[in-house]
């Protein structure tokens, strides 16, 4: 059995071939697509996700138990946490507690590329080399 | 307290401005950037990536605990987990399991833009609107 598994997406730009409709959502999200069950995540879910201008989270909602992760690729756009309202460009890195009240809009002209990650809050043991062994072998490239 | 965390990493074709040199690190990585001191991860932690052409990974490693999941976002590449060795591009989601070698090289004319995420393998115990409470507050740009 293969320790990875692995997908194709294809282009950013055609991100929004994509929607994510599950029942009990208020409204169709297109340009949103869930990653976990595509490659077998068990540790975290991650979206990526393209928002035409002028479109975004119609509606806030909170986490029960995982963290959230926002990072902006491209675009403007504007963010609610709670009572809090902010703008998120490229480079923009939001963290977001589990109970917080959250959602975004684009409000540039351009299309907004962003990458959502939730996984399980307090959950992570150790990260980086704390967590890491090297290999013994030579990577073939050099 | 605020519920969340932000900061502004900068455009991402200035990430060659960060650099990741732990010690214990067989060399430097420039182009890489932790996001988990930044905003306070507890759940994950996640770098951002540019590897110049005919740079990369310059060592296998694996993990002990900790799923990683690869997202790349431009250019092109190679990729080695065990004895596999493929090609990634734009939009190549690869998940990796702990134990499994991992590395990479940048192995096309661009830059490589990737996104790295870990988290506890078998954390996560629900996501997307399991975990999810829908608010009642209506967002403002509607």
């Amino acid at each position: 059995m293969n320790n990875y598994s692995k997908v194709e997406t294809g282009q950013l730009n055609k991100l929004d071939q994509y929607k994510f409709a599950p029942e009990g959502l208020p409204a169709p999200i297109v340009g949103k697509l869930f990653l976990g069950d595509l490659v077998g995540l068990t540790s975290m879910d991650v979206s990526l996700n393209k928002d035409a201008p002028n479109t975004g989270m119609h509606f806030f909602h909170s986490h029960r138990n995982n963290e959230e992760l926002y990072i902006f690729l491209k675009g403007n756009g504007e963010m609610m946490i709670d009572e809090d309202r902010f703008t998120v460009t490229e480079g923009s890195i939001v963290k977001v507690n589990p109970h917080a009240q959250r959602a975004w809009w684009n409000t540039g002209n351009e299309d907004l590329y962003y990458v959502v990650i939730q996984a399980q809050a307090n959950g992570l043991k150790a990260a980086g080399l704390n967590d890491a062994d090297l290999g013994e072998e030579k990577v073939p490239w050099i």
